[in-house]
């Protein structure tokens, strides 16, 4: 296979999220996804036989694969575990100012968009958030085990919501917020001293 | 003008709210507005002749005065604030459970599937969300009024995501959370006893 050709798969993957972080599901037409990439339309067909379904599905598992790392890589070092929430809602924020507050999690924009009959998006995004949550979970040390799970869904709740509201506001204070909102409630749930 | 007429209008708004709480601002086309609302098409060029953008935004307006009664009915009643928090996020559980999950937040859904170029409909989600947020923070009155902001800002978020998370879940379980996230946050807020 010619370099160009795998170029242009990994353009249309990335081209997808991107379109998907900016305006969901609807956003990432073929059409769209050639314009973004730059790829041949050709090569979408080539590539993704199955069309937009496909294209989507691909690239909202690279999406998956990029957040969890984001995930790990800020909540799970060796800091206090308030240094490592707003590190985590602080790396988002920077993630969302890079296209100024234009761009978002490709999961939430997708779940809010997806057409009646698209069942296995619709449970691919679903699994995600509960991927995100368990990778979160596995982070949060402090909290104890049983409580774990719960802690690490209202992150992602938080997390989501505190997006929507950023795009709204274009700033980056929902984030902020957010952060200390989780640990507000995540304290609740630490042992007694 | 005729009764058929004036029912068409509210129809039209009422369908272009469906649907944008289904699948956000591309899932309301003209097409799909008059499927759902059995308004003749010209019925849309007539009371909406500058189009998409109007009856989107006359629907948004419409949407933002219901979710307001609804933020202050049952956040400012007279029990306690966990019971007020817990109705109010139980009230919107309601709501997602008679679309069976597939409806959320129209204007959350609309904020993460606008196409660039729509500043105005941009604005006005922004000022919805700030709107929910100033009539929230009215019902707050145990929190000191300097914090009152902040903390009805953080339940909007709150209120978005865990509307996302529902949505992938097709459960309650995410709004019943960020209800008890939520009181826990507030409480920190609230002057020592």
């Amino acid at each position: 296979m010619a370099r160009n050709s795998t170029g242009a798969r990994e353009r249309i993957i990335d081209g997808t999220t991107v379109l998907l972080r900016q305006g969901g599901y609807s956003a990432a037409g073929v059409n769209e996804v050639v314009a973004v990439s730059k790829a041949p339309k050709g090569s979408v067909y080539h590539y993704f036989p199955a069309g937009k379904e496909q294209f989507v599905s691909e690239s909202l598992v690279n999406y998956e694969i990029a957040i969890s790392t984001l995930i790990r890589s800020t909540l799970s070092d060796t800091s206090s575990l308030e240094k490592r929430v707003k590190k985590f809602f602080n790396r988002i924020s920077q993630r969302m100012a890079l296209s100024s507050f234009t761009q978002s999690c490709a999961v939430g924009a997708t779940i809010l968009s997806l057409p009646s009959g698209s069942e296995l998006l619709q449970k691919q995004c679903s699994e995600t958030l509960d991927v995100w949550a368990n990778v979160a979970a596995e982070c949060l040390v402090e909290v104890p085990k049983a409580k774990r799970a719960c802690a690490a869904r209202v992150l992602i709740s938080l997390l989501e919501g505190a997006q929507i509201s950023a795009r709204a506001s274009q700033s980056d204070r929902p984030l902020k917020e957010a952060a200390v909102c989780f640990l507000a409630f995540v304290k609740t749930l630490l042992p007694p001293n």
